[in-house]
């Protein structure tokens, strides 16, 4: 039996209006225990429909996740259509209420919470520890389905709560025998990354990767197997060691974290501090610095100065430069990065100044084109850099090569 | 037979590591034509699933499409599938490969590009403004399929190039009697929404609706339904006056625009122009004022005043009053706008302090409290709100709200 997984999601929003983040992150849980997610459907509040589809999912599919539609409202089918799915009935569970009263400290459950606690009969259930709708686990024969709640917070514990475990003795999964990392690259495309990983990773037979592209970065994710736990880590190691080494030095991060979080930490364990001055990327760069909270800690502030005036008024930039080099100039970006770390006090200050587009590009200055000041202590300096793509994919990708460059002065 | 579609997106990609943003888009498209959407899967390059997916699909709806897997490489198997799923031949479309030969100036196709040509028997192809896949639809007595290409800008023009056309026919839809309209509403949550609304289009028989909540904003979406064209368009504009006097005065689009993009209108409209002061929001106001191209034209930048020194030395806020009545208040709010307007000579400045939360909160003054200051020509208001939710959440609501206050003093 290959373990393998389909989801089915429901919600008419999920459909209509809402975009599903799910699929990715129940592929990253089951990949985890080793399990491939190899479809997700994203379904309507239509009892029909859901019924069949579990049915269908069942048919061929060894473990069927739902997640969704398990709330006492009247758009809350998911309970019914797997009942109606497996030919089983709905009973109330004498456990699950007694965990409902005990937790809400009531005599009684008001009819609302008593709906919760109706289960498909034979269920193993998992407690909720942020929500009244219990995940529920039946077994048939070679197939397993499971019935989560919709909201993460609601049915991500419950990975740690006994379903993982519950899924590894399924397919009969050494848990640590399936592992897998993550690396971020700086400053990378796709296809480079791509050409300079995937020759590597043909020594390691078993080794499942894949390459996810973001702005002026990638993502790659390993997956290895190994017989023993040990001798899984063993792999992972060699597989991490060598593609760092393929990728010198791009790697910033192992943890899935982006590079303002990264230099971030830097400047929090460096007891350092930081103001920025934006042109092309308007605020993009100070709001992914107060991303998190406590940012206050290093972070003193920045100028959006989206005007030539502003330049000047605020960050003290000579009119004379900016009139004869122009706004989108190495000598503006480190006039402004200096502005900006004399009005702020700051050890580190970043500037960027660019052609976001669509408009605007000249054939000296195409659309794209992104000039840098970085000053700290030992002064001032700037790069150049050109992106290709939307509007938001050249601000994202230049407010991640200025923290970038950042890191690199502070580190 | 109902107007409904299911809708099959294939890629690795879309089920391990990327979201999927296009079922939204194709309910959208569906929904104008007067079809629901009733489901959408993503799955992985595995040709029996995605053969399987198909026929199940086509079994209980009348209209599928897929998106995606119709190029010319090894992981492209959607035509393949679609061949096995109806038990039709491939075969090499003369026409097809005279179009890519002309298209392309080419006196004989490379073999990838010949492979392009290969179609579905009996099926008619919709050419690819942007590519070199054509769209292909097939009719199965009361079931169509249709094969679409996978990226955004081939298979969004092939609407319009004659696929709407054929699905209105084929369901015997009068182009024009299924009509839909969008309302976005500032400063309401989901239930308040609903309770106002409701009621309302309870007299309009056949109306369907939905609400999506956004950050300190609601987006309603009507359809109705006319026997003829004229009639549908009457009932609109009953729904939508009705919703709009149901909401009194909280609508602030009918287009779906952001309340940024509102706010940059009426700048614009105005020929006025507007700086910002951002605590909280770390920048977050300013990058959406600066989002869409050609904002120079009205915003000449802003300040984040992450700390107070910021606050003190950028904006001239008093030391004093920032000691006395704290960062996060009315008072500072105020200064800081009254700050900016001075610092960027704009004649409108909106200013934020508060607290984003998850730390940081009082009892007085507890997580998500939030002071604006608005400055204009004749003088200086402050204003105050609550918002609850994460981080993220109340950072976004905020920047929302800031721009309304600015909209209602300019107008």
């Amino acid at each position: 039996m290959r373990p393998e997984a389909e989801l089915l999601c429901t919600g008419s929003e999920l459909v209509s209006s809402k975009v599903n983040l799910y699929s990715p992150l129940f592929a990253a849980r089951l990949l985890g225990l080793g399990v491939t997610l190899r479809g997700e459907r994203s379904l309507r509040d239509d009892l029909p429909l859901i019924t069949r589809s579990i049915r269908e999912a069942m048919a061929s599919c060894p473990l069927v996740i739902t997640c969704g539609g398990l709330g006492p409202t009247f758009d809350d089918l998911t309970r019914r259509a797997a009942a109606r799915a497996l030919g089983l009935r709905l009973v109330s569970s004498p456990d699950c209420a007694a965990e409902l009263r005990r937790r809400y400290s009531l005599e009684k459950l008001p009819p609302n919470m008593a709906d919760q606690a109706v289960v498909l009969e034979g269920a193993r259930t998992i407690s909720n520890r942020n929500g009244t709708a219990f995940g529920q686990v039946i077994r048939r024969g070679r197939r397993m389905l499971v019935l989560l709640p919709g909201p993460l917070r609601e049915w991500e514990p419950m990975f740690g709560d006994g379903l993982a475990r519950e899924i590894s003795s399924f397919f009969g999964l050494k848990s640590g025998t399936v592992l897998s990392a993550r690396l971020k690259a700086a400053g990378l495309k796709e296809v480079q990354a791509e050409r300079l990983v995937r020759p590597v990773l043909r020594s390691f037979a078993g080794t499942d990767f894949t390459i996810l592209a973001g702005a002026d970065e990638v993502e790659f994710s390993f997956t290895v197997r190994g017989r023993t736990p040990a001798l899984a880590e063993r792999r992972l190691a060699a597989v991490k060691k060598a593609a760092r080494r393929a990728l010198g030095g791009a790697v910033y991060s192992e943890t899935g974290e982006g590079r303002h979080q990264a230099l971030g930490r830097l400047l929090k364990d460096r007891g350092a501090t930081l103001a920025l001055a934006e042109s092309c990327t308007g605020g993009l760069a100070s709001k992914l610095m107060t991303d998190e909270a406590g940012s206050s800690d290093f972070f003193l502030g920045g100028v959006t100065s989206y005007s030539n005036a502003a330049k000047v008024r605020l960050l003290g930039v000579s009119p004379a430069l900016v009139r004869r080099r122009g706004a989108v100039s190495a000598e503006c970006a480190a006039a402004m990065a200096r502005g900006a770390r004399r009005a702020f006090g700051s050890d580190y200050a970043g500037a960027v100044t660019g052609i976001a587009g669509p408009a605007g590009g000249t054939p000296e200055k195409p659309v794209g084109t992104v000039f840098f000041g970085i000053c700290g202590p030992r002064g001032v300096s700037s790069h150049k850099a050109s992106f290709r793509g939307t509007r938001d994919f050249i601000r994202l990708s230049s407010a991640n090569r200025l923290f970038d460059l950042l890191g690199k002065i502070i580190e």
